[in-house]
C-alpha cells in the first residue's frame, strides 16, 4: 500500500543572537528566523525539515507553506520527493522562481528527505552521495561592525576552537580599512591556515577588482560575494582582472540561476544553501552540476545539515560554519575538530531539534 | 514640515473567474488573488496599491506587506518614492531577488505612486512619461482548455467588442493541434488583424524552433514565452533559428533578469507586469531599459493599471486586455476602442477599488 502524508506542521521561531552581528548588505543582525516543517504519513513516520533567514520573510515563509504547499501536499506519496518537488515549484511557479517560494520548497524538501532516511534506515550522507562522512569547514564570521581589537580576539577565539579556517566580513567604507584588518588577521592564522573573505556583494566591478588585487599577498583561499550575485558577466570580469579565486552561491535559488554561474561567472567555488535553493533535492542538484563543471561545491548557513550533503560529494568543497547557531537547537551541534566535521549516522537528516529550548523564541501567526 | 506614512493597510480577495480557463504551465485557473495596499500619510492623502496572483501566494504576499514592509515604511516620507523602492529591495534582500517580495513591493510603490499623483494633480500617464495617453491594446485569452468551436467563438466575441488583435494560447499536446486552432482564429481575424500566440514557456527550445517554424505563415505579432523564461539564451537560439518575433516579461521580476533578456535573449518585445516587477519604479526602470535596446515596451496583466504606462514611452508596444478582470472591480474599467485605449486623466494612478464589490471574496487572513 502507497504511504500518503496524513499531516503538516510548520513553526516559526525568531531567535536572538548572542550579539549583533553586521555585514556590509544586510546591516545589523539581532535575530534568526527558524521555520520547521514536520510531515508525518500515514505509516507513522515523522520527519522535520526546516529554512532560516536573516530577520526578515519568516512570516511569508510560513504562510505559503501552509496555504499553498500543505493543501497540495496532504494525501501525497512522501517516497515520491523528486516528483513532489517539481509539483511544489510549478505549482507556485508564477509568484516564485526564487524568492519566498524557495525557502518554503526547502523546508518542506528537507523533511521529505529526513522521511527518506527512517523509512530506509540511512543517514542523509550516504543517500546524498556517500563518497565520506567528513567535510572540511571553516568557520565564517559577520564581524564587519567588529572594532579591530575585538575581530583579532574573535578569530583567536575560532583558532582556539580548533578551526584551520576562517573567512572574515569585508566592505568597509575605505578599502585601506579592510585591507588592515585582513592583514591582521593573516598575521593571527600564520601562513598555513586557510583564509577567506566575504564582502556580501557591496562592491562595484570596479572596486571589486581594485579590492581583489589588494588581497591578493593575503592567499586567499576565496573572495565571497564581492558584487551582486545577478551579476554573473561582472563576476568573469573580476576572475580575469584578478586571478582571485571566486565564491557565491547563497543567494542563487533555483537550479537556471546556478545554470548561468558556472556558465558565465568563472567561479573557482559555488555554496548553495540548502534552505533556499530547494532542500536536499536542489542542493543535490547543484551540486552534480558543479560536478559537470568541475567545480567544488561548498554550504553556506546551516552547517548541521550540511555536514551530511558537502563531504557526501565527489566534488566536496568546505561547509561553513555559519554564526547563526542554529545547532545550538539541536540534539547534535556540529561534531568537528580541525578542518574537518564528522556527519550524523542516524537515518535521516540527523538534525532533531530540541523544541523545548526553540520554545521560547515561538512566533503564533 | 515633511509628510509621514501613518498607517498602510493590506487586503487580500480571492475573485473567482466567470469560467475555468487553462494555460499550458499553470493548468486550470478558477480564482484569481488580489492583494491591495492603502497607505495614508500625515497629510490625509490616501493611495492604493495592489498586485494579483493566478491563485497562489496571496497569503505570503500579505505576510510579507504586514510584517517585513510596514514597519520600515511607517514614519517615512512617502514622496521619497525611488529611496523606499531601493529600501525595501535591501531590506528583505536576502529572502527576495524575485519571488514573493516582487510582488509585495509592487503593491506598496503602486500606492507610493497612487499618492504622489494625488499631491501633484498629476494622472500616472503624465509623471510615467507622458508621451501619449493612449496605448494600443490586444486580448489576451486564456482558452487552452477550450475546445475548438468554443475557441473560434470567443475570439467572434472579442472582434464584436471590437478589438482588433487577439492572442490565444498554445501549448497543446500536439503541435497539429495548435497549428489547426492557430489557423482557425488567424481565418476568423483575416489578414489585417493583429495576432499572437503564447505557450506559456510550455516547450523545449528544439520543440518552440519546430512550432515557431510552423507558425510562420499565419503571420504573428509574436511567439510569447515559448520556453522557460530562465533560458535567455535558449530564446535566442529559437529567434536566430526561426526569425519568429519572440516576446516574455510576465515572470522576470528583478532589473537584472531583465538586463540578461535584453543582452542575451534577443527579444522583440518585453511585456513586463508592473504587479510583480517592483510596480510604477520597476516598470519604469525597465521601459527605460527596453528603450535603451531599442525594444518596445508591453505589459502583462492588470491593464487598468499599463494604460497609463505603456502609451506614456516613447518606445510603447502592447498593452495585454488580461483575462482576470480586475478593472470590474475598479470604477473605471478599461476604456477602449478598436486598437487604443485611453489612459485615466484623475490624480494619482487613476485605479480606484470598488470595495463593496470586493468585499464578498475578502480572505480574513
Ligand atoms: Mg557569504
Ligand atoms: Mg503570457
Amino acid at each position: 500500500m502507497t504511504r500518503t502524508i496524513v499531516d503538516l506542521q510548520a513553526r516559526l521561531f525568531r531567535v536572538p543572537l548572542d550579539e549583533v552581528m553586521s555585514d556590509a548588505k544586510h546591516g545589523d543582525h539581532t535575530h534568526f528566523e527558524l521555520v520547521t516543517v514536520t510531515i508525518c504519513d500515514s505509516e507513522g513516520l515523522e520527519g522535520t525539515g526546516y529554512t532560516y533567514t536573516g530577520g526578515f520573510g519568516g512570516r511569508a515563509i510560513l504562510a505559503m507553506v501552509n496555504h499553498d504547499l500543505r493543501p497540495f501536499l496532504l494525501g501525497k506519496d512522501p517516497s515520491q520527493i523528486e516528483a513532489l518537488y517539481d509539483g511544489m515549484q510549478w505549482r507556485v511557479h508564477y509568484v516564485a522562481r526564487g524568492g519566498i517560494a524557495s525557502f518554503a520548497i526547502s523546508a518542506v524538501d528537507i523533511a521529505l528527505w529526513d522521511i527518506r532516511g527512517r523509512a530506509e534506515g540511512q543517514p542523509l550522507w550516504r543517500m546524498a552521495g556517500g563518497a565520506s562522512n567528513r567535510s572540511k569547514v571553516y568557520r565564517g564570521a559577520i564581524d564587519l561592525n567588529f572594532p579591530y581589537e575585538k575581530l583579532m580576539d574573535n578569530v583567536r577565539g575560532y583558532i582556539a576552537e580548533g578551526f584551520e579556517a576562517v573567512k572574515i566580513k569585508v566592505g568597509q567604507p575605505n578599502l585601506a580599512d579592510d585591507v588592515r584588518r585582513a592583514e591582521g588577521v593573516r598575521e593571527i592564522l600564520g601562513p598555513d591556515r586557510i583564509f577567506a573573505v566575504d564582502a556580501n556583494y557591496s562592491l562595484s566591478v570596479p572596486q571589486a577588482i581594485e579590492a581583489a588585487n589588494a588581497f591578493k599577498p593575503l592567499n586567499l583561499l576565496w573572495f565571497e560575494e564581492p558584487t551582486i550575485p545577478d551579476d554573473y558577466q561582472g563576476y568573469a570580469r573580476i576572475a580575469d582582472a584578478t586571478g582571485v579565486p571566486l565564491a557565491m552561491g547563497e543567494n542563487l535559488h533555483t537550479i537556471h540561476e546556478f545554470e548561468y554561474a558556472v556558465d558565465q561567472a568563472k567561479l573557482s567555488f559555488l555554496q548553495p544553501d540548502a534552505s533556499n535553493c530547494g532542500g536536499v533535492t536542489g542542493f543535490l542538484r547543484v551540486a552534480h552540476l558543479c560536478a559537470q563543471h568541475g567545480i567544488p561545491v561548498c554550504s553556506h548557513g546551516m552547517q548541521e545539515l550540511h555536514v551530511s550533503l558537502v563531504g557526501a560529494q565527489p566534488n566536496a568543497g568546505w561547509v561553513e560554519v555559519h554564526s547563526f547557531p542554529i545547532d545550538r537547537y539541536t540534539t547534535r551541534p556540529l561534531v568537528h575538530e580541525g578542518l574537518h566535521a564528522v556527519a550524523p549516522d542516524t537515518p535521516g537528516t540527523g538534525v532533531v531539534f530540541a523544541w523545548e529550548r526553540l520554545a521560547p523564541y515561538a512566533i503564533h501567526a
